[in-house]
């Protein structure tokens, strides 16, 4: 993306025309399913799965030939209230960790060939300390939704989403509480750590940070609330959503990242798959108000888009299915 | 396996000895999972697996190098109830589609590494109809055990079991409801396709079936109320249980046609994973009933394998993290 369109886009974005699903491209996929040798429905949410790429794609049998992954990372002032027992450098630690090759994210995409890239967003200039004041300033979000949105390879046939930020898990909660509403401990979980005290401390902090932006709303609430992975994160949603290449979240702080998105205009995600259920015990409030069912559901909660490099899988097989099994007709089989 | 050593195994299955799981080498797993670049269980299931592999291969850090993969097929005499709308012959049809590449298995074995085999069990020699006799007699019950205990490859590091049989979800049931009580209409489900009249039908089929042999308990419900493929899967899982080999079962019909080896002693299912949970209402009572957790839940209902071949899917997954990752250490990412 040149110019800073993401600007003008934000500005209007209740009016923003997007460009729809191809519901042609979708049934044709649906009808190919119900030729394909086994009973109609059978295969599921892999039925499913085809048709939603089909349909986003533009392409009865669409392809995963190029699968892209993008890790986000940022720090937060908010760690100043004492939210994370990890110190704020093990960001960087791990951003040099995915550099090299050693992390979970980097493993997962090897084995369901995702071409990963990891964006480190000025990890020695946390962002503001949100109970006191917003997280950043108009300009400080743009620019990291404008990085977000420009890291996506416009080719991608598939795009995962992931983050690394130390206290990251407390920024989700505060923005899934000034979304969702509830009550701040609604949100709140163990993150990276945390015990039945530090998550009661979290949970005040989260109270607190919200009450005081209480009259932020919509994509307002990325500044206020957000961090850069956040907004960057809704970058690569919305540069996504405008070159119809289906996204697949990770889990719980990818999810509420896109929160400010789902409360300015709930189609901007239409895109968006969840990758898994998070252990995170706030993540299935969040995606059952968003009408979202994650495709994995194995107790994970690391971020770095694990969760979603896994669903990838489920994604291939789905397809496999679509393009490769043989029609009734071609395999002589005789229906019902 | 030579010599028919089923025969005996199987008449003193109560004390046949049972390798052990190797807990030196799960907890040599576990240690190193506490080590990886990650918070502590934040791979979730994945973690679990891990230690799994770990236990039944021997090894701290198990590999996947082969995956084999067998469907079992067989014909049952059961469909002179009408209990399925197909015609028995897509048995063979299916077989022969299997063997041409072109069914769901096919691809999802390509995807996941798995190599495939296709066993058809004497499609031409359906079983008896079971509401008026023992499905099969002794000799045909151990015929097919032993063709299921052949067909293991014993340098498989992980089994993959599936099955294709016209009318098979109704023998599922059978086994299901006979082995774990309840009402008939808690077993049944649509199958291939039935409507609401049909599974009322299947119920009643299944009721009937079960109470003509109610004198018949454990390893000896095969022969009374199962089939060639539900004999064959429990050969195959009684070999790699004895070889410590980890076993996929897919969904509902794989998981019902082992419910007699539960009966009979349910360490025998120590090594096996359920694979998927089924579309099929019965399925969950039946995980639940033999403790075991079904890795994905996608509404799929297919059989053939397929579930589980698509589950071995998150198995590499959690071999690849478990083996690939950087400690701690080696990356110099500091602790909490």
């Amino acid at each position: 993306m040149t110019d800073r369109p993401l600007l003008a886009a934000l500005r209007d974005v209740e009016t923003l025309p997007l460009p729809a699903f191809d519901t042609e491209a979708a049934e044709a996929a649906r009808a190919r399913q119900l030729e394909l040798t086994k009973p109609p429905g059978s295969l599921g949410r892999l039925e499913e799965l085809a048709e939603f790429l089909a349909g986003w794609r533009g392409q009865a049998r669409p392809v995963i030939e190029r699968a892209q992954a993008l890790v986000f990372a940022g720090n937060h002032g908010v760690c100043a209230q004492g939210v994370n027992p990890f110190p704020q450098e093990v960001t960087a630690q791990m951003v040099a960790n995915f550099e090299r090759g050693g992390a979970a994210i980097n493993q997962l995409c090897k084995l369901n060939g995702a071409a990963l890239s990891v964006v480190a967003l000025e990890l020695d200039r946390p962002t503001r300390d949100f109970t006191a004041a917003p997280a950043m300033d108009e300009a400080e979000t743009l620019d990291a939704l404008q990085r977000g949105a420009d890291a996506v390879d416009p080719q991608a046939d598939v795009l995962i989403l992931g983050e690394m930020g130390i206290g990251n898990s407390t920024v989700a909660a505060a923005l899934a509480h000034a979304v969702f509403g509830g009550a701040a401990r609604d949100w709140v979980g163990r993150g990276t750590g945390s015990d039945t005290a530090a998550i009661a401390h979290k949970a005040e902090v989260v109270s607190r940070a919200v009450a005081q932006h209480s009259g932020v709303s919509g994509i307002g609430l990325l500044a206020a609330l957000g961090g850069r992975e956040q907004a960057a994160i809704c970058g690569a949603v919305l540069a996504a959503r405008l070159a119809r290449i289906p996204v697949l979240l990770d889990g719980f702080i990818c999810t509420a990242a896109v929160a400010p998105l789902h409360a300015a205009r709930p189609e901007l995600l239409d895109h968006c798959l969840i990758g898994h259920a998070s252990a995170e015990p706030g993540h299935r409030g969040m995606t059952s108000a968003m009408g979202k069912r994650p495709i994995l559901d194995l107790g994970m909660a690391l971020g770095e888009g694990s969760g979603a490099a896994l669903a990838l899988g489920v994604l291939r097989g789905a397809l496999a299915c679509h393009n490769g099994m043989a029609t009734f007709a071609e395999a002589g089989v005789a229906g019902a």
